[in-house]
């Protein structure tokens, strides 16, 4: 397969692209790094991504940004922030990338275990990871050609826990390399509409 | 308590008000109907609403729009409707809320059943309902003074099946009296962060 792989050289992304390289062709996207590149909160850089890529068999996105803060201090611009980034910038991904995939083709996005698991500074990430996964059940069902759309929601990876362990503490960290696995159950699987939780 | 209920016109809002009102003072608001006016797509119009209202001890949302509609003609633009309409707009009703309600007072949003049992054309309503449940879920382990924030997500009710019978085939309706005892449930009750499903 010819596998669109956004936001390859993060923690998620490499460990994506190692358990999916061996068998498939990955084109390699990141916002400045990578075989191309992409602004996934501009629609006009994901139709120049596609129209680069040309046709292909699976989109993986393993991007998205969101605003940590706490709740007495944030705001509706702060929400927005994940609102048009994490949740929308994947959402056009699905929009944009289903004029140029195969049929039978997938689309796996990533949210998140804070939709589920609520921590402090996390109201955003809460929100956000929720409505991909909600997305990701209500596109499913009116996908044509076969084509499919899943979600990985991961719990944090032992490789974040340096920086993130104050936020998750008694979470049980997963190596990246397992939280991989829940993409290639949906890229190689034939489900559509699942959360995958990694957990 | 004094309440204050947002889209009391509404067929939910209309159910609400009535379990509520035997026990409690209403404070009704509309966007053009009730004691009181609001557009929560504007969070000027929100604060200008609350400066009206003064201090409150329970906010319950049964507001909110979004567009239903294919997904193959569903664009960018169509999602952000529903994501600043029903999600947004109700999250600002917690966030500028805040500033007014008493120690110990509730919100109560309005979220839905496609966030798990999707339609057709309901993939916005997929998104935002979760969406909001998920932000419920976040935001409430944060609030300070002992404010709760709970959603209710209904099924479709029997007073709405006329028009929409058509998209909801094998859902089983309830009373919008039954739903109301969501809301009941969120405001007299003492949970937070709390889905209410009431199917």
């Amino acid at each position: 397969m010819k596998i669109v792989l956004i936001g390859a050289s993060g923690t998620l992304g490499q460990a994506i692209d190692a358990a999916l390289s061996e068998r498939h062709q990955i084109i390699r996207v990141g916002r400045q790094s990578g075989d191309l590149h992409v602004d996934i909160t501009d629609s006009g850089s994901i139709r120049r991504l596609f129209e680069q890529v040309g046709q292909f068999d699976a989109l993986v996105s393993a991007a998205g940004n969101l605003h940590f803060g706490a709740l007495a201090e944030m705001s509706e611009a702060e929400y927005l922030i994940g609102l048009r980034d994490k949740l929308m910038g994947q959402v056009n991904l699905v929009l944009i990338g289903r004029e140029f995939i195969t049929d039978g083709g997938s689309f796996t996005l990533t949210s998140g275990i804070l939709s589920d698991d609520p921590i402090r500074f996390g109201s955003s990430a809460s929100m956000v990871n929720a409505a991909i996964d909600g997305f990701v059940r209500g596109a499913a069902i009116e996908l044509p050609r076969g084509l499919r759309v899943n979600s990985v929601s991961p719990t944090v990876v032992t490789e974040s826990m340096p920086g993130y362990a104050p936020y998750f503490r008694g979470f049980k960290p997963i190596p990246a390399a397992e939280a991989a696995l829940g993409y290639v159950r949906s890229v190689e699987g034939a489900q559509t509409g699942q959360v995958y939780p990694m957990r």
